[in-house]
């Protein structure tokens, strides 16, 4: 825990410069839009500690495996996110000393992310060794409507001296990912072009061929004029540049305005690179600073509009919410279905690849209630199109017949980790990539995706799962062993609750989906039936039986569901009762005394719950809280989320509060000391979640929208917005009375059981409970 | 599979030179005396496919430790053996063309392993390109009387052509580890010496600077004549030889004789060592071929006399045997308690470390009967001297109050694996320590070794017991949870059967252990209960409890243990029934599958059956060997000799002679593909117990001496030598008798049930059984 950030509602602000905090700040200050991001790395030279990351989304490098003890089936490479050329660069000489806070003493020095508008700025004052003092200005932004262009204004101004000042705004293609296995670089920089004013590098990443544009432009002003002196070229095999020397008058404002531009063959033919980036940097130029903030800060104004919550009276829990909408915006913007969400977005290199099972459970049921439902379908045709190489990943590890095992971490469908009780045995991906299917045609009611696409998925899903268990003569029933459930903290572990419920749903909802897609177009579904060689009475009378004799293990006396096999043979030390000296226990524990604990790392029973609540009567879910939150140590950052909604939902408004807080503002208070390393993107799903699902109770039941709002004692109010069916539901909570609006159409919505007509310009407004039963 | 190699009784015979099996050849024809060994290198150059490896016992190197994923409690570093500078070179040119078999062809190549005598003998005719024939002789060896010296004889004879021929015998300090993990070499060059007719290499390892001298000394002959001529020196910073051209007439034959000595500073205080090494490569050459050679296979005869086994009617059977027994031999001489027995000795580098369970479990037993008793203490007091990390050890992984786990792999007594489910669950390994000093003590009498030195260890080892059992109020018994048993294509389990057997006599065998030596010496237990705060009373009353109510899976409609918690729920496809082209099933199969699969790797009930045998009726033992043979793969080396004795034990005797043939020759044939990495050395003590212990049944039983002879129907005899309590006893088994014998002193033998005894002078006789019942 380290709290070193202003508390504010709609900026996250540091004052003073501790390089201690630096890496942090790189992180939390991160900028993207979709497209591209960096960490909020200086533009100027810094030789203090730093993780220099800017990221292109979707252009990745195929790191070969590194692994103490090789597993037959481990694949042969890890994707990791590429640490792209910086273009960021801009290094500053006063007097032949260059400008870097780890040799400068500074004063009033002010970082600011403005969530509102979408903007890093950075103020402060530089004390050179030798006595001379700058000012400097610094103002970043990566335009969310040209999305290929990011901006820079940087202003220097002597204080106390006059002299030359040496500018050099820099491209360099010299870079490296410090997560790379065997310490090579990956990039390969295939052109340099230097000229006056501007620089261009085309760089092509190394085994995939991907190619990168990098384009920059800029102008300088002393004063608010242009400066006409001819500045010098520099050109390395991996660096572009201008040198501008200044002679600069005290008070004099200095100020460099540099234009980027990030192009990639993803998006453009390979051999138009180069004049596509030329082009690309000489329009952001051309649009000036002005004309393409405004239009960048409008356009965040109108995701604001659709996606902010506010939370009056908490101004800690105001900041954190924000903070967790702003950068699940920066990070996936919905529009490109080749791209995904990875769990550090464009905020560092941990984890590497960009999909884990986070997307469906977290960041789908975030979209969907915020975007346009063309969102969510970009990230389930993402999966879809993976379908091929899930079926030949479940085959390479033994499976027939088209079943497919969608790959724990990816970037192109192809299995990146290698781990064997994660990689082979986290199976319940499999199902979360089928519940986001369920979950986006219960909120928006398009069937067409079933027919379209979704039950091609269902069908080599549930072929998995029929295989994937067998028979025990032994229980009489279908047992699932050796697998790992989302408490990482088990490993290899038989008859995994969560894991054996999901698949027997997957069946179920598999065999329901069929029905549907024949009904809106047999024609249809024959020839996907006809192509995926798929025999459905045979094959449905088999995940027929298996969902009937689907063995879950449960304990009669505490009548509770197990874990797993054998849950109640461990020592029952509740987490409350471990020494705070040894929490984390991930960090202070061997792994083997982690695994035969009965501390929980994550949601998994309570995950199923959450996911099957309606299955659940009010007193089964208390309990299985009651039992569960007892033993669970919330070391994943996708845990508190799932708990706070629980307890929301059985009346631990108080419970619920405090765990809401552990995932808003674990960033910015760096909960766990690791922000440094990066954002937990995908997480922050989970604290939008905490607060619609959770205190605002939304649930979709037998197609209508439900909700069941609560208060956390300490908010007087709290608004959130809600897409459901095209119609925009605006709903403001306070300890009087919950307020149901909506701008267009009608929408039913059951609010604490009761169904009420919403219809534009007729809000409609119900007392607050205070307590659920 | 691969059987390239002639039949014969007392060597290894290769003829004709086949490039593809060099590499195997290398490994199978490696050469040892204890203090060193190397695998069978060509001296001259060698451009082809080749390991190079030259091993001093002792050294090794920590190489930091390489993991994808890095788990708490994972050891630092990795302990590799180290492939030490090569003093075996001797270049060969002639008209300027290098002898490199890899270019020449070969005719009448013939290369020997002798083991009667130990030692490598080659001879071919190299053809060059231009047709220039040489025929060459070489023959090595490692002194077993002087450890620290080797002598290599190497003759060129010309036979088409005159011609100067270049004899460069040289030291080459700059090697490497293939298996390196950071691409890293591990010597450093302190000094080299080139001197006319010598050369001296002083060389430190990185890290833990273990210093190792090296020196050669030649003598060059030429048809038996000195030759006087002064030979070029050459010194390079990593490099010592001498460059002798010789004009040879066709016919000459030119020797060279090159005597080497290899000195370390775990004998010798490191400012001597140069000196020492010196005097020591001066010495061997005073000494000159004949006489050390004499020496050498003087005692390689008594080696024989004591450990040999001897087998008419297959000579298969007979060359394998002798195989194992010479490497075992090769590889520990007995006389250091510093060194132990490494998995592929000195013949490769796979597996580093150099101590595993196998040492306790298989190489002692064959010790304990073939040689000195002190060979088997310097074994155990290994462990002794490793208690203090062994305790350490269990300390990190959260153990308190003097608990042992002894690594599952080291070199100095710190762990050096770094799998989770092997290092931290593997635990198994700490019954086999405990079950090695109960070996000793019962095979030996002496009780002693318990108050001196193997209380402490099992004291140590119960207290880990002891914690790492927790009370399962579900099954109203003790559990152990989370451990890998032997069957490694199991991991992480719950109630391993023979983890917690073990573990349960552990605790048993310590209380009688305390009892013993507190009648031998009360002073001395005191002291040593005083050391270690053992606090008998309650500690011991805590193990009474534990092994009271140990949980011991077991099915009571197969009435048979189960391997560990929920084995029967897996899919029972036995061992036969699955396809030929899909073995060896970790060869073909994902990891996943071989752990759901209910195969086994290698003897794990059955290993616990064979431990504790006596505690199971005939009836018992045979259920479970058809129940668990049948799920057996055996694709550990160590598993096949198990299986062969259990099978002797209820008279499968054709069943244990085909386990038998598969663990015998192994190597010679290349069973499992791989022998090219290096032998199996450890296994080949099971080999030996399959032959002693199973058709001989050799067992101690209440501090007697019980044989039960059986035949495989296809051998006339065989023999083989027990020591046993100061008594050589010499059985001689065949179709009609067994013969009992003695040199010295007087046995009692419980043979076939009945005591009988043996007197020196008086051997004794009785029909030999042909079934077991």
């Amino acid at each position: 825990m380290n709290k070193y950030l202003k508390s504010n509602d709609w900026s996250i602000i540091e004052e003073g410069f501790d390089p201690k905090n630096h890496k942090s700040s790189e992180s939390i200050f991160s900028i993207g839009n979709g497209h591209m991001g960096q960490r909020a790395n200086f533009e100027e030279r810094y030789s203090g500690k730093t993780l220099q990351g800017n990221y292109v989304a979707g252009i990745y490098y195929p790191d070969k495996t590194r692994v103490g003890w090789w597993k037959n089936g481990y694949p042969e490479y890890f994707a990791k996110v590429l640490n792209a050329p910086n273009w960021v660069g801009i290094d500053i000489q006063v007097n032949m000393e260059h400008l870097d806070l780890a040799k400068c003493k500074t004063e009033a020095f002010v970082r600011e992310l403005n969530m509102k508008e979408g903007y890093l700025h950075r103020s402060f004052i530089a004390i050179f060794p030798n006595g001379n003092r700058i000012k400097v200005e610094a103002f970043r932004f990566l335009s969310i409507t040209h999305p290929e262009n990011g901006v820079i204004k940087y202003s220097v101004t002597p204080l106390n001296f006059s002299g030359e000042i040496i500018i050099t705004p820099y491209i360099d293609g010299d870079v490296k990912n410090e997560d790379s296995n065997y310490n090579e670089k990956f990039w390969n920089i295939l052109e340099v072009q230097s000229l006056i004013g501007e620089g261009y590098m085309i760089c092509e990443t190394k085994k995939l061929n991907f190619v990168v544009g990098f384009g920059m432009k800029y102008l300088l002003e002393i004063n608010n004029v242009a400066f006409s002196e001819t500045p010098t070229i520099i050109k390395g095999p991996k660096y572009t540049g201008n040198i501008i020397h200044v002679n600069a008058k005290q008070a004099d404002t200095i100020t460099i305005t540099k234009y980027a531009a990030v192009l990639t063959s993803l998006n453009h033919p390979v051999d138009k690179i180069l004049e596509l980036t030329q082009k690309s940097t000489q329009n952001a130029f051309n649009l000036g600073f002005e004309k393409l903030f405004n239009k960048h800060k409008q356009k965040w104004s109108q995701t604001w509009q659709q996606s902010d919550i506010q939370i009056k009276g908490d101004i800690d829990a105001q900041q954190g919410i924000r903070f967790n909408i702003f950068h699940l915006n920066q990070t996936y913007t919905g529009n490109d279905e080749r791209l995904n969400i990875g769990p550090k977005g464009f905020t560092g290199e941990k984890y590497g690849g960009s999909t884990y099972w986070d997307t469906e459970a977290y960041c789908i049921p975030f979209f969907l209630s915020t975007s346009s439902p063309n969102v969510t379908v970009n990230l389930l045709k993402y999966r879809y199109k993976h379908l091929k190489k899930a079926i030949e990943n479940a085959k390479n590890l033994g499976f027939t017949n088209g079943a497919a095992l969608y790959p724990m971490v990816t970037m192109n469908g192809e299995e990146c980790h290698n781990e064997w009780e994660i990689t082979f045995e986290e199976i319940h991906r499999n199902g979360a990539i089928a519940f986001a299917i369920y979950n986006y045609v219960r909120n928006t009611g398009d069937d067409n995706y079933l027919s379209n696409y979704g039950l091609e998925v269902l069908i080599a899903i549930s072929r998995f799962w029929s295989q994937r268990v067998n028979f025990s003569h032994e229980k009489n029933k279908y047992v699932m062993l050796g697998v790992t459930g989302p408490n990482e903290y088990e490993n290899n572990v038989n008859n995994n609750w969560y894991t054996n419920t999901l698949a027997q749903w997957c069946l179920i909802y598999t065999m329901q989906a069929i029905e549907k897609v024949k009904k809106i177009n047999i024609g249809k579904y024959n020839m996907l039936a006809d192509r995926i060689l798929f025999n459905e009475k045979d094959e449905t009378a088999k995940w027929h039986e298996i969902y009937d004799n689907m063995y879950l293990p449960f304990d009669a006396e505490l009548n509770v569901f197990l874990q797993q096999d054998g849950y109640l043979d461990k020592e029952q030390t509740l987490a409350a009762e471990i020494d705070p000296a040894q929490r984390p226990i991930n960090q202070h524990w061997s792994w083997d005394r982690i695994l035969r604990s009965c501390l929980i790392k994550q949601a998994d029973v309570l995950q199923g719950i959450y996911l099957f609540e309606e299955n659940y009567d009010f007193e089964t879910i208390k309990r299985h809280f009651n039992f569960y939150e007892a033993r669970t140590v919330h070391e994943s950052s996708l845990s508190p989320c799932v708990h706070s909604i629980l307890a929301a939902r059985i009346g631990y408004t108080q419970k619920a509060y405090e765990l809401y807080l552990q995932t808003s503002r674990l960033d910015i208070d760096d909960y766990n000391n690791e922000v440094s390393e990066g954002l937990h993107i995908t997480s922050m799903a989970g604290t939008w979640m905490s607060i619609v699902e959770g205190f605002g109770g939304k649930r979709v039941s037998e197609g209508k929208l439900c909700l069941y709002p609560l208060i956390p004692t300490n908010w007087d109010e709290y608004t959130f917005k809600i897409i459901y069916r095209e119609v925009n539901l605006h709903v403001t909570v306070n300890k009087n009375f919950v307020k149901l609006e909506t701008d267009l159409g009608v929408i039913i919505v059951n609010i604490y059981g009761i169904d009420i007509d919403v219809s534009a310009g007729k809000p409609q407004q119900v007392p607050t409970k205070n307590k659920r039963e």
